[in-house]
């Protein structure tokens, strides 16, 4: 694995690639490499020809009073974990490196920011974009993978590409969790030993949230109302929101049918933590995270397969 | 010369290029080419392999009540201008093709629209912004030639492809003009016999202000005084804006110093046409638009070197 840490090192390494006729992956990371970023890593190493992934703490999409300064960070362990994983270019930029001025160009997210995340973090999104709107500029044509973890940063970058004409297909991937539900996330590491027990709450809501769903509760505030439940018998957990909607534009439609994504956020003591879970109106599913429409089936109600 | 009509066709035509080893070139258009698109074809013929040119009048940059219906189009007279110049691709999309769901994503530039052409054309540069973006996106690594005719559009379409690290390098091109100054603009058809002889008076109101920068009046508002008492000699001439300003960022400068850019609009009759002069400071020079900056040279007091 080759260590790159300037823009135009980035832009030969993948130009080279593609002169060579190799498929070129890209898994762009904030570090503090836990499986769920391991298993992007191992798709585009199964998929791609040459995978370059990223590390870069991105400033722009920490609001002001976020935890920028305490973000995890730990370099050595990930140049380890990426080598493992057979990462063949990592880019650890300096901040300097990555915005050598201030930008005076931003990238609007609105349309798709004012709602869930976009409410509890002013700006985040629109950095999320910079950021990776960059990457693809310099990367050029490839896959891009992200974890559907961060669900509405995903629907974002499959419309950045789409709308800004980048020559970039954007592939999403299931998350990752522990054996008890709870979604892997670098933040994970700064939830104390109790916070650690009361956090799968999140998930547990989201799966009463899917029951509710899957069960024919059509009005989206009952569906909220199902999730709120399940977190308020969790002391420490404090909830910002837990919402039923539809899984293209995030919008909470009136009525419930067909496709529904449930997303919550809450804070574990401190650490503020986010998941979401797909599911079906009315109809109970096997996988309801890993597997593409089609591969879709019904299955006993009640089964929890995402969890492990 | 091809003509490409897809987004992906223009990316493979691109892709092989480079992979041949071949150097881009990429010249944006709206169409109703005239001699001022004509250099910059011509100097991308010269510098780069293969030359890519484009043909799309952006629907996103003409403001409500602006001239989209009337802006001229003769695609017939382009192709055989553009083949006839050595143009390799033409990229002639449909508006179904460029934007084939309204973006949700915008591209923001605030800093550097809020002042001359911004204050006169709301989302006018957001819309030039969106649809470079788009073609350096789709382009990939290349020269990308501009006009200094449009001169905040060149300092924008810079800033864009540094913001954004594109692979761009963008190459500013001098100000085509007739013989008595009038700058090349695929607006100027549209001007009246008698409209055409009035129209000058831009120019001549950019050079009066140069002449002012020259001797050393370092006060902004004076040196627009200077080029508006100019405009206000011809009676068609309906000024917008005369400013005297700081070439990099555009903003006017408490006193002036150094280099400085002249930048005017005026309507002439139905016809907004705009037009920009560079300075230096108490110092008279050869050439004004076309030379770099290590080229310049200090010249005779008066002369005029632009026209022609």
């Amino acid at each position: 694995m080759m260590v790159v840490d300037t823009v135009a090192g980035l832009m030969k390494a993948t130009e080279e690639a593609r002169s060579d006729g190799r498929r070129v992956g890209l898994v762009p990371t904030m570090g503090a490499l836990h499986p769920g970023h391991l298993s992007l890593l191992r798709r585009s190493v199964q998929d791609d020809d040459t995978v370059v992934a990223t590390v870069f703490v991105n400033p722009l999409q920490f609001a002001a009073g976020e935890d920028l300064a305490s973000y995890p960070r730990d370099l050595r362990r990930d140049l380890v974990l990426a080598d493992e994983a057979g990462v063949d270019y990592l880019f650890v930029p300096t901040c300097e490196e990555m915005y050598s001025q201030p930008p005076l160009i931003t990238i609007g997210v609105a349309a798709l920011s004012q709602r869930l995340e976009g409410c509890y973090r002013p700006g985040h999104f629109e950095g999320v974009a910079m950021v990776i709107a960059k990457l693809f500029a310099m990367v050029g044509r490839c896959r891009a993978y992200f974890g559907e973890k961060d669900y509405q940063q995903l629907c974002l970058v499959r419309r950045l590409a789409a709308d800004l004409s980048f020559p970039v297909e954007v592939v999403g991937c299931p998350t990752v969790r522990h054996p008890d539900g709870l979604a892997l996330s670098s933040r994970n590491v700064r939830l104390s030993p109790t916070e650690r027990v009361a956090a799968p709450v999140i998930h547990r809501a989201l799966v009463a949230g899917r029951h509710a769903v899957e069960a024919g509760r059509c009005d989206p505030a009952v569906v909220s109302q199902v999730m709120a439940d399940v977190m308020s018998g969790e002391p420490l957990a404090d909830l910002e929101y837990a919402e039923a909607a539809d899984p293209g534009d995030l919008r909470t439609p009136d009525r419930l049918a067909g496709e529904v994504r449930l997303l919550a956020a809450a804070r574990i003591g401190a650490v503020r933590l986010i998941d979401n879970l797909a599911a079906v109106f009315g109809q109970p599913r096997a996988d309801c995270e890993g597997r593409s429409h089609s591969q879709r089936r019904p299955h006993p109600e009640g089964q929890l397969c995402d969890g492990g």
